[in-house]
């Protein structure tokens, strides 16, 4: 059975993700130190509970998600958060996590994925959000069936307000803001959260929108990522889908 | 025909809603001067073209909104802002907003509203979220009916990790943070907004969590303050319902 | 007659102007957005309701300044600025500014162009500041009337320290709390603005200084860039002259 | 003769201007310790060499300004400044220097004493701008003749833009930026500088503005606590005009 | 045996020591939570593993501390800080701490505390340092051994710059920064903190300077509160001394 | 007798120790500009009156330091700093300073230069901590000799944690802190400064940690410079030794 160290795999995955090119809002890479060598690790979205204890069932001993511990303050280990880190101390379990690296990546991140599993060719990023293009315009009732299928069996909700579909704009999770950077640059918009605001926004800016749900826009980068980890090392990595479908 | 001048208008909101008490993410008061003398009033949630023109054919000359323009910016007026801007100068209407001092007002406010039509005891206020008390816990399938009734017809997320509620926190719109500030002080809470990482917090907190909309939580305060408007200076004032399931 | 798209413009002049190079005191580009596609534009110092009206009866559509609209801060439209956006916009006309890159452009840059119509030589560049030399020294009240034939009729307010003149740091417009930074590289600044301390700081320093008045130290750049549009683009280009003394 | 003590002198005018109450841009109280024991005082509107000498010449052995050396900064002592400071050093001089709380204080301070002195009531504070009102509107060219006395010899920069002048708002020195937060509530404006834009922004207000000069309406303030001084510790104060123009 | 909560211990403590009214470098209160009810208190200066070892020997289950966990960062657990909380969360221990309150308490603090062993009366405050004065002057000698006596075994470091003491200022811990603020009221200083510029410092403000240990200074204020929660609530209240040089 | 340019100096050691790559405490370059041509350059750690005193003696007129003035705030002179200012102008002595430059150079700094002298090769650069290594680890009872005769006579304080030692961290002066940002890197640190919790970490960490004092430390990157200015410019250059056993 391989075994790789925790450091190492620190430095290999940093070295990919570069987390020093973002300002993000979590620690990128090692947050809770565990045993320091590791024999299978758990992939997934989120860090809580469920997915720790689903992942000790698993007889995983690191676990590697999108969405850690995020914040900067002062050390307060309280309530339900307490409960989480002393689960991973109690179990001897390592807790890595990468943000903004894992929606951004021009490789691996879920923006990119979502657009290349669309067939759209990439053609520009701005900030993490990444814009790909049709040779020619499709009809947007085609391209929801693609989008539906793409994130099947996540519901989705829809703004039409173009009848074709030829440059989309994909930002993974909680992206709705990011909207306004590319007004004048696409026709349609994915991503992975809707606020009040949004309905009105896009109809007045005559672009489509899909909210494909917060969870299931960012699955893509850190499979992708645990993918990697296993043909490089040989490790059995698990993605544990705790699904949401928020 | 009774009129009013929009700078009396605007002392005598601040007088009651102090928006020097907030640390807000817009100007509170007027945001674009139109005609000083006005006769009609639209009352609504947020700004945007649908709510301008729905006011126009009503004939108001004041718009009154509990989200109007946001951010703190360098001046750039483009795209789909420009257009909103555009109509309000062009009918010379006046813009005003009142963001958190709506919410977290102690008479007039969402959070003490919804609270009040629930029949709770205001017991405490923390930052802009109130908490209210049954004398005795009611069971939970009861309270979500009147939830549910107050609220209809929005459709309702729920989270249920309690079988009664006694002690409810309520924080209109996007308080799904807030959850953390009050985790220890109840077991139920209302607000108009759930993220990916809501539901396992509150089963991990053990604390029912109800999703009653982010528009659907924020109409109490604007309508109380039209109301008062209109019974203290004896003009037209009228709620525009541009309902928004989100 | 030529027409051309307003954001082709904006990513022309941006492309030259480089404005992501300045840490300025408002957003360099389209500030309001009007009509796409424009006829005629106006290029003048400064945004105000004559240069406006002006603009109007000579049929531009399209406002080009160096002062547009400055500051950071919530949106809020009142009063004399109101009245100047409500003119734009009720027009249908667009505002772009350029400040700080117009001041410190190499090429087109209000310093560099004062320095080269008086023969000097470009020597150094501190900050947004030109230092330019003459082989030899010159006397000074040759110095100033060729100054004063630069800038007629603007009337020049002149503190000598030096019969003569080598070294000239021109920092246009607002620039008088420059001076300390060039303090040991020149004898002589000419700039737009004088306080109520610099007459003693020059006279300490032993530095000639010429207040030419910030509007008049500011017409190089905007008239340049006029120029160079009117060259590369075919379409008519008018510098609008609202003179002004200080 | 009379001695007094520089820490005694500081706190007793720390307990009249209350330093602490303004957010100012230098330390307002001594900026630098020289003898302890003094026995007379130069006041004055700035510190320069040229005040420095003439304190000296006068036998003066503390200097007390209203503008000192301003700035917060790692140490840096170069230049024109090393030179003063050099100067105030050698010569055991204290400097003392109090800024803002001499523009806005109620009984001594620059603008109530200018309103006082054109016969207009106190009426209101906007920030360290006063507010005066006559019970009758006067003519402007009244109201002109009694401004250029009030500041004779200063040269005024006068834009009429109403033929009557009631409600006055008066902050002296760099004023002008002030003028947005008062510009409903006045009619005519004087401060002690213009800007390029201002001219225009009058206009557009339909409000009077003057310029009396920088130094001109900062001569008020000093003098008055200078006078305090006099009269609560008998000790010799002189007031060193070393005027401005500007 | 007498039990506590831990919520209900925060709540008497935070009103006792206000932790709202210091701009602090640590979260004041609960830093980590484990059982909510307690039976026994170990009381520290240092949160460190011998003090949680010797705590858990000595059947502690919470850890009241001065020095906790310090900065305002993201969540990170590596290394010492990790093996130091896994300890306390596998031990089920709960951790509080608070810093600058049991410095500047006016009854409880350290600062207060070391005044009134050596017979000084409390003259004034000056942030977080105490100032207290004798009658008359004593001997610097006698004043030393009074010193020696307090906070025996501790080695003191001592510049003497005065034969007398008359009054004393008081920093305790890493107060050395704090001389400047209290240069012209003192003759004497004691701190828990030594710098390499101290020396020279004090002998150019000919002062008296005894370092009595960062340790040995912040005993006093951890062990009041330590006897005032052991009357107040019965329940049992040790105080481990891990003794420290530095 | 040689005579240089205190400018022409600047400049020079500004090329070498690029003050601009470090965020640091102070002004790097000239502080306080005396006499422009200097003929004698003291050199030393720490700038206070005996060392200015000695300086004065030895005819130097240039103080060349590595604690100079520190502190970013409003001008202000007073106490023991306008003593010590007072005599550098008097004087007529020109002040330079250098802080990180000094510690984190690749050639001539403090950490450097104490590795080599160890015979550690240099093996990376951590902020301006360096780590060295022995090819083959040696006993620290030996170590701690080589250490003791390099610092010689300044006493250490160590605490041992290893028999062994083969790569050592330095950071010369108050660098403590900067122990956990190398925490898995080394067996071994020096620094000029020991804190209260220092002990219990290193215990912890498994670290030998040596205290060789902030002056001792300091002693090698200013010595280095000033040998360096006496080569490349012949300038009589003294080091003048304020030994601090801190």
């Amino acid at each position: 059975m391989m075994a790789i160290n925790i450091f190492e795999l620190e430095n290999f995955l940093n070295s990919i993700l570069k987390p020093w090119d973002y300002d993000d809002f979590c620690h990128n890479g090692i947050q809770i130190e565990g045993a320091h060598t590791i024999n299978k690790i758990a992939v997934g979205v989120s860090f809580n509970e469920e997915f720790i204890s689903t992942a000790i069932k698993e007889n995983c001993d690191l676990l590697l998600v999108h969405h850690g511990i995020f914040g900067k303050d002062f050390f307060e280990l309280k309530g339900y958060l307490k409960r989480r880190v002393e689960k991973v101390i109690k179990n001897n379990l390592t807790l890595m996590a990468y943000h903004l690296p894992l929606d951004g990546h021009e490789e691996y991140g879920n923006n990119v994925s979502i657009l290349k599993s669309l067939n759209l060719n990439i053609k520009e990023k701005v900030d993490v959000t990444f814009i790909g293009e049709y040779e020619d315009p499709i009809l947007f009732m085609d391209f929801h069936k693609q989008v539906e299928k793409l994130f099947n069996p996540q519901p989705l909700l829809v703004y039409q307000n173009n009848k074709f579909v030829k440059t989309v704009g994909v930002c993974s999770g909680g992206g709705s803001s990011f909207l306004e950077s590319v007004e004048n640059k696409i026709d349609t918009f994915i991503t992975g959260e809707v606020k009040e605001q949004t309905r009105n926004i896009v109809a007045e800016m005559g672009i489509n929108f899909i909210n494909a749900g917060h969870y299931s826009t960012e699955v893509f980068g850190i499979k992708n990522i645990g993918d990697l980890i296993r043909n490089s090392f040989g490790i059995e990595v698990e993605f544990i889908d705790i699904y949401n479908e928020i």
